[in-house]
């Protein structure tokens, strides 16, 4: 056994350290040969054989973050994704502008996992097929290079965590897929940022007319949401400032267009925001097109239609941005048809984050979303399991019992009480009974299910975002972190229709806030509790909040140093 | 006047710093309309219609040097390139194992002359046909969307300035073209460097076989020049740190081959760092191949042929790179065809860089190669030139006051004369008159010949680097500067085969040294006087020679703080 722990440590140290270890090498002889054993076996850790095999598809906000907060050994977790690197992709559009370059906001998922005292292995594919029933998935190596026909392989999982994200939604409006660029992964914002560059360029060239110029650089973003209106405020500013400053002689073409089909931008935040944006928009020169619906893009044209008057209207571009939200990747319609969901719009999952139909496959990330259980289907449970002397009536005594399971299985509950400015339940079901109440208070089943009647309006689905995301993935981690444990002392909610406690407490989304940015060293906040803040305060607060954000120091030096480079020596424009 | 030159000042001051001068703007209410006017006008430069219009062709280092360097208003410059950057190329090998970014080495051509007090316009297209005879070049964008048909523009010259660089010399080997990366653009580095990624992750995907993997991560590279061997450095540096550590599993699997067709790799350094090279690289496990010819390429496997024994060899590889000299391009070759250099084998100007039977062309760089006169082709010229007094002999005193004039028309007289240690040609000329020389000396025409017979054998072709290119830039915007000067009081040696003297000095190459990185933080150093040094003191010495080297503060900055980075954080392995 001492021999067995030293060569651990050796092994451990050389891992960690091979400049060190190296040097220990050469200094002591009698060493060497326990070293050399423990470095030929070091990368060959010992099998464990009733490791539980956790196969993880996806390397974004998610996945990583379940993959980072996940510490209990006794799994072997297989990671799988055609991507090789976490992405920030919040900060997408300043990569487009190149106030920030592409590789500042990656980092090698290998760098994340390789860290971690739970045995992962990566493979770059892309998963291809679910097959829940025979608990597999099917991947492809999407490197064409060289396969030798070797791209396809299966892996064998235990449990299976689908992460694997959302893709761009076209809407099926032709031309979308052929002519537009999207803002979805790094690849897309290195294209993007290419494609401006380009148009500068373009129009820069002695032998075109100025109607010509103009097309070129007219650059229009499709969808008035957070993606959006940030791409179109640093395109803003780097037109004003960079590109001002390069290309003189077509400064005076460049137009800007956003168009949002509904009446407003930004509309998921507060009034006061919208309202600012929108005339800050104006002010620098920015068309946005509220009420406008695109219908098609052609390769030169794109035809909006006015959602109030139907008028169609096709205007020249040179680039156009695609911005407008998420649809579902065909591998989980695929899935979806398998497991009897075939009829949704998106994959549901329960409050535990685990797939509805399946076992032991979860789902996080804009992949899914949680399907709320209602209040009013559960009512005649709830009522039973509350009413503990089967009475036909409740006190105040046994609803208090039953009062935290109810509000953490159900957080309607607590939305609606809240925005009610009630201080518990008991309050509800006093109102219910009239101004009249008399002590003990007992209430019916009848009287119980017209009290809660109204809960369910409060019922959200969470917006595909990376905090929702990276919040999923903490949850998910720390739930098979203590899966054992919870096996045995179950630590959630009473079961309503059935006995003792659910094994874990339900998945809480926690909003700490959201960012605009604005352009011009402004931005908008929305933080909890509808604090609303817009100018060069909350900018330095997205600021320091972004850089807090990075999944690794080396992401977050190199995202500073951007923003300190872009300072002192601009955007740069080359066109790489 | 006063107000004209108080516009000018505010103009410049608006330009130079938009920040203080938009303070101004705001401050100074009476000044308004004058600023408003200034701005108006600062775009539009008056224009001078006597302005010889120079175009330049090219990005790389003699372009930009040139550019730099020419501070003569009276100048319209125009620049095409299809590519709207400068690169630091020696920096590419960095740039592949992710040491360095590549937008790092890279500055916006738009960034460099925007700075000039001369009328510089960019187009980002390329030369596809110069038509000398009518003073013309014609060009096409390669930007194919929203083009239009409106690719081809031409432009007129009054002087051309040829600076396109080189191809990758192929030698027209089948497959080459198809399947073997080039090191020669920022994109190749770029491509090779996601190519590296690509091999190891590849590599490590669960179905493979050990000689699948084996193929996969070996690596070829062709051509021991210092480009191969500094990349088959990176190479190796990047396996034994960065992928020894995320890829474990498969590391044992890489092998890196370096294939020579000469006898020895780095073969124009001296001997001592050949040998050194070629031993380190035996002791990293890098297998040199010398002797060894690449006959073909195919999709799976290098077929090499020995040079002594005939033998040929197929070998599988998994990525190959393609770094053996360089090529004409076409446009180049059409030229040449025109001019009437249809049958040399590189475009040929004379010492002031002037393209041979052309007026008013000039090519810089690895597009073209001096052709130095050859002093027996016109030594009777210099001997009648010489002998003032006709009388038949040239005495001493009359040897003398042409002796600057040869050295500086024919070079190799000088060189001959060092690698003999004379001190002069009169030193020459007495060892060819023998032991006893009576004074005073004089030679005949026919001693003449023969003490000179051996000089032309020290007649020297420029390699095609960086540091030869950016010499001839500088050289040839000082011609362009002095121009008019010159034209006045010429200040070049003495015409042999005409009247007077030549406008200007010679074009003369001053070499600085050169180094050949070889991993490990290891450098050799070939520094002028055949100085010759290896190991970490020429890496540092390469380092601040790198840095110093940069076109401006930013890519000094960037590249300085690159190399930071990489030590606290190692090389980025994203596959982007």
């Amino acid at each position: 056994m001492q021999t067995a722990a030293l060569v651990q440590r050796f092994s451990r140290i050389y891992r960690d350290c091979p400049k060190l270890s190296k040097l220990l090498v050469v200094c002591s002889v009698g060493g060497v040969s326990l070293v050399t054993y423990s470095v030929a076996t070091s990368s060959q850790q010992p099998e464990v054989l009733n490791k539980k095999k956790v196969v993880v598809l996806g390397t974004g906000w998610a996945a990583t973050n379940f993959l980072k907060n996940l510490n209990d050994p006794s799994y072997d977790v297989r990671v799988v994704s055609p991507r090789n690197y976490f992405a920030f992709t919040p900060l997408l559009p300043s990569v487009t502008s190149g106030t920030v370059e592409s590789r500042s906001i990656t980092e090698p998922i290998r760098n994340i996992i390789r860290k971690k005292n739970v045995e992962m292995h990566y493979s770059e594919a892309e998963c291809v097929k679910i097959d829940a029933k025979n608990k597999k998935v099917y991947c492809r190596s999407d490197m064409n290079k060289n396969s030798d026909g070797k791209e396809e392989f299966d892996m064998d999982y235990d449990y299976l965590v689908i992460a694997i994200g959302a893709c761009v939604n076209t809407f099926n409006i032709p031309g979308v897929q052929e002519h537009t660029y999207f803002l979805k992964e790094v690849e897309d914002a290195q294209r993007l940022r290419k494609a401006v560059i380009e148009s500068f360029e373009k129009a820069s060239l002695p032998n075109l007319s100025d109607e010509e110029r103009k097309k070129l650089l007219h650059f229009v973003i499709v969808g008035g949401g957070p993606t959006g209106v940030e791409f179109a405020a640093q395109l803003h500013d780097f037109v004003s400032s960079e590109a001002a400053r390069l290309y003189p002689e077509v400064k005076n073409f460049v137009k800007i267009t956003l168009v949002e089909a509904t009446d407003h931008i930004l509309n998921m935040f507060a009034k006061r925001i919208t309202a600012f944006a929108e005339e800050k928009f104006k002010k620098d020169g920015i068309d946005v097109k509220t009420g406008s619906m695109v219908v098609k893009v052609s390769d030169k044209e794109i035809t909006t239609k006015d959602a109030k008057t139907g008028e169609i209207t096709s205007t020249p571009y040179g680039t156009v941005v695609w911005s407008t939200g998420i649809g579902i990747r065909l591998v989980i319609i695929d899935f979806m048809k398998d497991i009897g969901q075939g009829n949704r719009r998106v994959l549901a999952t329960d409050e535990w984050l685990r797939v509805e139909g399946c076992d032991n496959v979860y789902a996080i990330g804009d992949t899914a979303s949680i399907s709320w259980r209602k209040v009013m289907d559960d009512i005649a449970a709830i009522f039973r399991k509350a009413d503990k002397d089967n009475s036909g009536t409740l006190t105040v005594k046994e609803f208090q019992d039953v009062l935290a399971d109810i509000c953490e299985r159900y957080p309607q509950v607590e939305l609606y009480l809240k925005n009610k400015h009630m201080r518990g339940l008991v309050d509800l079901l006093k109102e219910e009974k009239g101004g009249d109440v008399k002590e003990p208070l007992e209430i019916n089943i009848e009287e119980f299910k017209s009290a809660l009647s109204k809960v369910d309006s409060q019922m959200k689905t969470l917006p595909p975002t990376a905090q929702v995301a990276s919040q999923e993935g903490v949850y998910l981690a720390n739930c098979f972190n203590r899966m054992a444990e919870c096996e045995k002392n179950p630590e959630g909610p009473i079961r309503f229709r059935g006995e003792g406690r659910h094994r874990f407490h339900p998945f809480r989304y926690n909003h700490r806030g959201q960012f605009a940015p604005l352009g011009g060293e402004q931005t908008a906040a929305q933080l909890p509790g509808d604090w609303v803040s817009i100018g060069h305060v909350p900018q330095a607060l997205w600021y320091s909040a972004y850089a807090s954000m990075q999944v690794s120091w080396r992401t977050r030096t190199l995202v500073m140093s951007d923003w300190i480079r872009r300072f002192f020596f601009g955007r740069d424009s080359s066109q790489l």
